[in-house]
């Protein structure tokens, strides 16, 4: 089993700072994430700049990120207008959000679950022609941050309605961190039965320390691929304290400890996590920066 | 399956951390845990006041913790004496490590493997005919911080050894948080398989954020019992920066919603650990106290 991993944290992860980064730091996480190994980076958000101002720059960071053969940038896209962004910022691939629950897709998305679904499949047909790699991202797969629990078979029949588009990808997101190994599991499995021909992608939050339980327990179940932030930021914006995405450096430590091979170089991942919290001026939620890996370089901790 | 929980907050917990804690604020912390539901709560180290300053006060707590029917109060004890101490104190179980490595058993015993497994025996012996329940812990059994990484069949030995003397327990401790799931499977069914009649315990430390994973591995493995700590207080007295033992209300939260019965009660526990923070000056690593539970109490997080 060889998982990849796509790096959030220029996309998801600063998305949720307070903060704000500069472009150049912004272009900097990139060109170390892609120099630790990292072959899938998520590097912006077309979006409205009103809507989320700290990727206002998507395009200025897609302009000096490293291309090389085998790395591949995604592009969070919400509409036509970021498309037609994403397109023009020569992103290899797009990923397109759609809200399992109304109350929070009209929020986040200014329309309902339905309406979401249309707008998925019409940016995926766009994109299949344009030739780009076409992810589906299921949010609040978990739980809901106004709506509570959302049952499992919503997830598989949103699953169901979205796989018509022929994603290349479905990804099943833990958007407020609630989610348990169990219903990984079960959504996993069910998504593979579901959609044949995509691969299984799972984003988790750690907001409630179930984050890597869930990623080891996704990649059991059958997942392909999982989401992973350097440094861990992110937070959660339904909860101002939490810790944000599982760290990318923390999962590899993991996983490389369980004999799973994912190509990347821990060291660097750890480095590049320690800069980051010079750049957002706090300690990062990641752990492997602060306890060390195991064994260290002669072999003891 | 029902696991129980070994709150160890009071020793682990507090045996690590810098600050002093009264012994009216650690009496209020047992009664707490009490109060939240928790059966089994390791309450303090009869150990030399030198080598724990933190636990000074053994006897003290034990003389004024409620004294309920069904709850039980370990002591953990190095020797003869801390044993003679244990029993005055009128603690029901007793907890007695045996460290994997010479060099840290030497470091946090002053005597080598050989010689721990000699004295748990002996203490064991005694114990045994005081009635109380044995429990004995092998410690640095994923990982040791000077000898690096230590062989699972030299685990299964030592567990083959301690077995001898008919522990009612044996745990498995990750001491400096280095364990994965897939060796805490291994060991936690080799183990059950060499002592079939003492329950498995294990300690889990998430000082590299995968203290949960293994948790959950260790429950779906058939480990009986888990060691938490509430707060998740405790941090590593190798890795000054890192966060402590996997905490209470964070493994709680889990359990309750994977459907595994607990019976504990997850408000209280969210409370004392924050009301712990306040005690310690300093938020503890619980994520629970800071994100809330979901779904919260209208249902919704």
């Amino acid at each position: 089993m060889h998982p990849s991993i796509v790096e959030v944290a220029p996309r998801d992860g600063l998305q949720n700072e307070p903060g704000t980064v500069s472009t150049a730091a912004k272009i900097e996480l990139i060109r170390r994430s892609a120099d630790a190994g990292l072959r899938r980076i998520e590097a912006s958000s077309f979006v409205s700049p009103k809507a989320v101002p700290q990727l206002a720059d998507a395009e200025a960071v897609l302009s000096e990120v490293p291309r090389r053969p085998g790395i591949s940038y995604a592009g969070l896209v919400f509409n036509e207008r970021g498309l037609d962004r994403a397109l023009a910022a020569r992103v290899d691939e797009i990923n397109v959000v759609v809200v399992s629950t109304d109350a929070l897709s009209r929020r986040n998305q200014g329309c309902s679950t339905e309406e979401g679904i249309i707008r998925w499949t019409s940016l995926a047909a766009r994109a299949r022609a344009a030739g780009l790699w076409r992810t589906v991202t299921i949010a609040a797969a978990f739980g809901c941050p106004f709506e509570g629990e959302v049952p499992e078979r919503r997830i598989l029949e949103l699953a169901r309605r979205v796989a018509a588009a022929e994603p290349d990808e479905i990804a099943l997101a833990d958007t407020i961190g609630v989610g348990t190994p169990d219903r990984v599991r079960r959504l996993v499995a069910g998504v593979a039965r579901i959609a044949p021909n995509a691969l299984v992608r799972c984003h988790f939050h750690n907001t409630r320390n179930t984050g890597y339980v869930n990623a080891v327990a996704a990649l059991e179940a059958g997942a392909h691929v999982l989401d992973a932030s350097t440094g861990g930021i992110g937070g959660c914006p339904f909860a101002p304290a939490a810790t944000g995405n599982i760290a990318t450096e923390d999962l590899v430590y993991a996983l490389d400890r369980m004999g799973i091979v994912t190509g990347l170089n821990l060291e660097r991942l750890i480095r590049t996590g320690l800069w980051l919290g010079e750049v957002l001026g706090k300690p990062v939620p990641a752990l492997l920066g602060r306890a060390g890996a195991f064994p260290g370089r002669d072999g003891l901790a």
